[in-house]
């Protein structure tokens, strides 16, 4: 991991209740994350009982600032009820602080759907794109492929696929560099009349959009390839196609005995699942990113370097720039 | 593989031609099939360099009929084109040959689109039932959960779901001998409210059809843990469910050096890829089998086996009668 020491110092807001094993790997995470990253503050949101472990971890307290939040937003909550019920959790505060300026991010284990609700109700959306979640697919050693919507939708049409080009492009410059990111929509084969009414409308769309290279069509075969820079999809079809891959790797990692030790050392070195954990909620006035349900200590501290990496990036700026200038 | 050997002769009409790399693989696949399936014949439709191979393999010519079909399907072409003007076709030939009654089956390796528009117009369909492609997932040694559809239908209403779960469990019945198939739903959640306003209305029409066990929604990382016996989802997502899987079971593969060597003994020895070749053209009144378009010899010769599988077990007079007490 390449870490800037020229950067200056960012703020992180943690909702430290949100996963499905509370705060438990939230305060290891935090000791890995705030060695790792030494230009990263965390304002951190959660119960009592995640105080105490806090304080007893010994963790420096000028690192880290303490607010208590006793509530959790069940992941299944509806968008009605988080926004009647929830304002005071966890959650809700992280994402508001985001918004008063108090972190520069937020991150948090919650459910997807209260998420996405909350950060568009804090943080509004730019230039009313439709928000999605995109993620580094890693396809090298430190090379990725920016993959979205992977769930923040669970229906999109042809419009809301062009949304998430332009906000997957845009997020590729900013993430990776580019000038020029290679866009790709993920269908049922490459040829042109190939796949739904939806995906060749939206490939209509995105091909009239002069601010987007629009390479073609990537079968799912070639997600883990390289073959493009950037690659659209509708949040159910990214969703599953992710978790059919981690179901295939698990595979590997479920045998016993010898054969575990054997697939162990068969993986490549890049296809560490922690190492890429924390999705970013592209869209939204702000960074939000959301990390695995289940993430372990490595993960969780992953995500957080993710936040405050996406935060010192030019990441919001560049989105902003891009939606202005393809929407007008 | 498990081979019955009191069951009468079957014989397996073959489209030579098909497959991305046309008659290649087919004449060794032959061999290798008739060797495996003692009372398998088959009708071999192709050109006449692919009948020169035949004969130069010196396969037994009592075991094989060959039909010259120069014409092949191009994979990309259109429902109308297939019909104006390939009826002349190794695909076409092969599939009339099931609907004359001169073969129990037929196996090709050519577009699905084609097979599909080939298969509906010379079989029908059962029943009004929108056709889908099946495929046995591996989960453990000889342990498999059918999935459907995997790309026959670009594009899925609830009422194709719900007949996709009416074909799925009739197939199982069938393919695994079982009384009550457990059925589940492909979603982005296990949660009641998850996932596309299309999948509930599917659970709710699936949950009214008393032949079917609906066992509730599956996650896409659980596709190959066994879970359910039938995984229903539409074409698009099961396509791209699949292929995302294999890229990831390639990536494994494709690891140099050492950890290549070692990549080959931590795969379980039931995930050889080549073992599942052959989807069922589920819902059309006789047996097709789709194979790989870029199946090898191996890869080509399982799916001629479970063509004459497939046609030796009760399956589409499973289908018939499942459909008949479902639709009335």
């Amino acid at each position: 991991m390449l870490l800037k020491s020229n950067s200056p110092q960012i703020t992180v807001a943690i909702d430290a209740q949100g996963g499905d094993h509370g705060y438990a790997p939230v305060v290891a995470a935090v000791n890995f994350a705030l060695t790792l990253y030494s230009k990263m503050n965390l304002l951190i949101y959660g119960s009592n009982e995640c105080y105490e472990k806090l304080v007893k971890a010994k963790i420096d307290p000028k690192r880290y600032e303490f607010i208590q939040a006793p509530m959790t937003v069940p992941a299944d909550a509806s968008p009605k009820d988080v926004l009647d019920y929830y304002q005071g959790s966890s959650m809700a505060l992280a994402i508001n602080a985001v918004k008063e300026g108090r972190a520069q991010a937020a991150v948090s284990a919650g459910g997807t759907g209260p998420l996405v609700t909350m950060a568009r109700h804090y943080l509004g959306s730019i230039g009313h794109v439709r928000p999605a979640l995109a993620a580094r697919m890693p396809y090298a050693m430190n090379r990725f492929t920016l993959m979205l919507d992977l769930g923040a939708n669970a229906q999109s049409d042809a419009k809301d696929l062009a949304d998430f080009a332009l906000l997957g492009s845009a997020a590729a410059k900013a993430m990776f560099n580019l000038a020029t990111p290679r866009v790709a929509l993920l269908n049922v084969g490459t040829e042109d009349q190939k796949g739904s009414h939806v995906v060749r409308e939206a490939r209509d769309l995105i091909m009239n959009d002069r601010s987007i290279y629009l390479q073609g069509y990537l079968e799912a075969n070639r997600i883990f390839c390289g073959d493009a820079d950037v690659i659209v999809t509708d949040g159910f079809t990214g969703n599953v196609a992710l978790k059919a891959a981690e179901g295939v790797a698990e595979i590997f990692g479920k045998a016993a005995g010898l054969r575990k030790f054997i697939a162990k050392m068969a993986r490549p070195d890049w296809l560490l699942p922690w190492q890429y954990n924390g999705s970013v909620l592209l869209g939204v006035d702000g960074v939000v990113i959301k990390s695995h349900g289940n993430a372990g200590e490595e993960a969780f501290a992953v995500a957080m370097v993710e936040a405050a990496r996406c935060a010192q990036s030019p990441l919001l700026q560049i989105l902003k720039d891009n939606i202005e200038k393809s929407r007008g």
